[in-house]
């Protein structure tokens, strides 16, 4: 076939290509928006300006000791300065940002450090505890350790250990903001590294690339949608997801982050009162804070605030807890392979005539795919048939695109794996409603199979939260000898309320067929992911 | 080297790549928000699902007839369901959409016709005339002709020629709306094929892509923003830059557009009032009818109206004006060479304490770069050595990055000139202020040259809109014995408003230095194209 007249003559140049990356919006937010804050933290304030500065300080100090392409740089650290900026400055060092939730074991922090075959870390000194326990055993003894030394931190004591060679403000002093940013080769090029908490196995590293991190940033910025100048509460952790690519985000709309050390009650409150708070991301175990808040936890606000929330199926109780409350909330669903939240729960011209509480089931719903995604369906795990339409029929939620991770970092069968058939496969099982909206019934791991019959989880979860003393709720299955497997529920109650097993199990009676309704009852405090999840596997131990 | 482990067994596969390409926002809308109305024009209303199935009808119908990859489909229409619909399914059939601007004489139609090397052209009745005599000169024989007949166009007469095999909707009605969509190999592959109007020589076509088209429908939904479900008046031409791509845009949101057979005052206001329009954008000259009203034309309305002005500097007269009505104006700068609108004056959280006219001038300059843009420079055309910063020096405003063409079409030299030096050269001189927004001076063929000092005609033009008689304004240069060059007015009044020589004259004496003044004025209808820039090649003629 000849070439056609379309492909002659018309090759990409500089002039019109450059390698998607959400570098690009830092340097135009710096430039267009130098002296808007981009980070309020307490009495620390940067500008965008001034982000830039730090972030090229960063990239200048990594690259002289080094550090460029493809190298992982690690990271651990809560919701600071510090964390935001490396969001910026190890990609423009050519890095791999690898951010180590704070929450992990010592065993679990090397593994990590091994696998990812960190060449730096950069660790806060709160956590040099079980950092030094990791360190102990690492096998690279080659590891350029910077400790972030936060004066802000409420639970600093002066004699927090350091574990490194410098501090992280000595250390990007060494730097140049002069420095020439490493810019992807390739948009395919890595940009983090981020190892899934995993409730069997060893953590998996979700590889994201440049591509992907800049089509969530404005893909974000145009679908919740941000605006101009939001200002956006982080109470995601950052080192989850890269805090769901909000970060980068912002960057796209001159928005200003407040981050938050210590996510509780008060100080999210406190920040939304104190800097007018437009938007936010968190899981619904962080909405039930709000909701459970003290009086003198509350504080009143007359603007709309639009959160996010996702993490784990919200039961419809909390959302519409929420709402009371005044804020207006999005489900959203996505995973850290998919860079965070690919899938939202859209809303419809026609809810507002719906009321609050059949309102608050379909909110609870997964919903539609994002702008940015190209694919979404609800299929069978091995054939890839879509399930129908019907509500009922149980499959895989499969999602394709360009906000998919490249794959497992150093290992090739779980990406061959999750990529079976030319989609990404999330573990996670759904029905499709009539309208298109999908919901999850429960993980493929946690669903419950008695007497041959699906239960839903997730289902019966739902309706543990509607009882009036509840305040988290898990169900898992209890092996049983006439049924195979059989429902069984944990229960952490609201401060000062009281509940029986025979009250909670008569409670899902009214609403539940009778196989559904969970058969025995545990109460106490549940164990929970750093994100809000409830850590099932740690609840299967004890039935 | 050795090849990174983020390298190794991490390569593009179909769960995580796809060419990116705007009909993937079609596809979604119509998925996710299929019942809203994607156009209303007059009676005729489409939902997203509607659109959907009349561009795939559109895709199918054209690849019976053997139309694909690579084939250019033209298409001269007004801003109709059909031309709105064809953004979409021209490219889901794998062609290239070139649209042709409606006021051309026969001519430069059959020039666009054989070079662009067109297979299938669609064409609104009204323009039969033109048209049929572009046919007569016409190389290729073997055109596929379709009418569009427009029953509700203002001017159609019964007896409007037909000069196709057959109309649009007995074409459409023979494809089949399951279809499967041609999407491009590449997103590289070019999505349309647009001739600039070029004042002098011979137009040239530019190219885009589909990668560009699918950054500029989100960038300009974030950057806006859109927010959801936008009410968008279509009053910038479809055929001049495929509208600006704010249609690939509105299906990345779910929004409507109010389709605009005929722009102006009376059908403006009427759209407004009827739909509750939210957004729209417009040369100046359109915002000068809105402003020049009458009284029975204009509506209220009390719900925030943001406008883009764009194609030529508005003088800051009408943006003052324009406000003073109640509408949002954000002055936005790009090329078709561009995809539209690249550069915004973006404002700033302190202008809002600026009064008026003060306001009105720093909202004329061009601004900043768009998120989605990666370089903007005003710089010298040969060395590209940025000017700098000083408000004063000029230089020619360059552009580089993911939204500019792929090149023109069959015209490798005038490519390479274009892309010199790795950036696309705009031919437009600007000067950077110090808080780095350009502001154009001139176009680099309409600087006057007196006595050796430059003087820009934009300068003289914003103050001669400040005159209360003058409705339009184009200064020109005209040839003078002793000073080289000497500045030459030419102005439109306001209907009812008079103004002699001397009075015009005088008025720039009081606001511009001596040299800068006209010493000749001109009064009459200035000659403009379509898109309201005033025609200076034919002002030049007449001096």
């Amino acid at each position: 076939m000849d070439k056609s007249a379309f492909d002659t003559d018309l090759d990409r140049q500089s002039a019109n290509f450059e390698s998607l990356t959400p570098l690009t919006f830092l340097a135009r937010c710096a430039d267009v928006y130098p002296n808007q804050p981009a980070v309020i933290y307490g009495a620390r304030q940067y500008s965008w300006k001034e982000v830039r500065v730090r972030a090229t300080n960063l990239a200048s100090a990594l690259a002289a000791r080094g550090i460029g392409k493809n190298d992982t740089v690690s990271i651990i650290a809560p919701n600071i300065p510090e964390m935001f900026e490396a969001h910026f400055g190890i990609a423009a060092a050519g890095a791999v940002l690898n951010p180590i939730n704070t929450r992990l074991d010592p065993a679990t922090i090397a593994y990590i450090l091994d696998h990812s075959q960190a060449r730096v870390l950069i660790t806060d000194t709160q956590f040099a505890p079980a950092v030094k326990q990791a360190l102990a055993t690492l096998a690279n003894n080659e590891l350029i350790i910077i400790d972030i030394d936060d004066r802000q931190n409420e639970q600093a004591s002066t004699d927090d250990e350091r574990l490194g060679e410098t501090d992280y403000e000595t250390f990007i002093a060494t730097g140049s903001s002069t420095f020439p940013w490493v810019l992807p080769d390739d948009e395919w090029d890595a940009i983090s590294l981020n190892y899934t908490s995993g409730s069997t196995g060893k953590p998996k590293g979700v590889v994201c690339h440049h591509r992907g991190a800049y089509l969530m940033a404005v893909g974000i910025a145009a679908a919740w949608p941000f605006g101009l100048h939001p200002m956006h509460m982080y109470t995601v952790p950052l080192y989850h997801c890269n805090g769901w690519c909000h970060g980068w985000s912002l960057a796209v709309c001159g928005g200003t982050s407040v981050l938050i050390r210590n996510v509780n009650a008060t100080n999210m409150y406190r920040a939304i009162s104190d800097h007018r708070v437009t938007h936010f991301g968190c899981a619904p175990i962080v909405l039930s804070m709000l909701i459970n808040a003290s009086d003198e936890e509350k504080k009143p606000f007359d603007w709309p605030i639009h959160a996010y929330t996702a993490g784990a199926p919200p039961p419809s109780a909390i959302l519409a807890g929420i709402e009371a409350l005044g804020f207006s909330v999005t489900h959203v669903y996505g995973l850290t392979e998919t860079y965070g939240h690919v899938v939202e729960c859209a809303s419809q011209p026609g809810w507002s005539d719906i009321d609050g509480d059949a309102l608050a089931e379909i909110k609870a719903r997964q919903g539609v795919r994002y702008a940015v995604t190209e694919g979404l369906m609800v299929a069978d795990s091995e054939t890839l048939q879509p399930v129908p339409d019907d509500g009922k029929t149980i499959g895989e939620i499969m999602i394709r695109g360009n906000t998919v991770m490249k794959g497992y970092f150093r290992n090739k069968q779980a990406t061959d794996d999750a990529f079976s058939g030319g989609w990404f496969h999330t573990g996670d099982l759904a029905v499709t409603h009539l309208d298109g909206y999908v919901q999850i019934m429960d993980r493929l791991k946690d669903i419950i199979i008695s007497g041959g019959e699906n239960i839903s989880s997730v289902e019966i979860e739902n309706i543990l939260f509607k009882h009036d003393a509840v305040m988290a709720a898990g169900v898992v299955a209890k092996p049983d000898a006439k049924w195979g497997e059989v429902p069984c529920a944990f229960i952490e109650l609201k401060p000062g309320k009281t509940a029986t097993e025979a009250e909670i199990i008569d409670h899902c009676r009214k609403h539940l067929a009778g196989f559904k309704c969970p058969k025995q009852v545990h109460f106490g405090e549940l164990p929970k992911t750093s994100t809000g999840k409830i850590q099932k596997f740690e609840l299967r131990k004890q039935v």
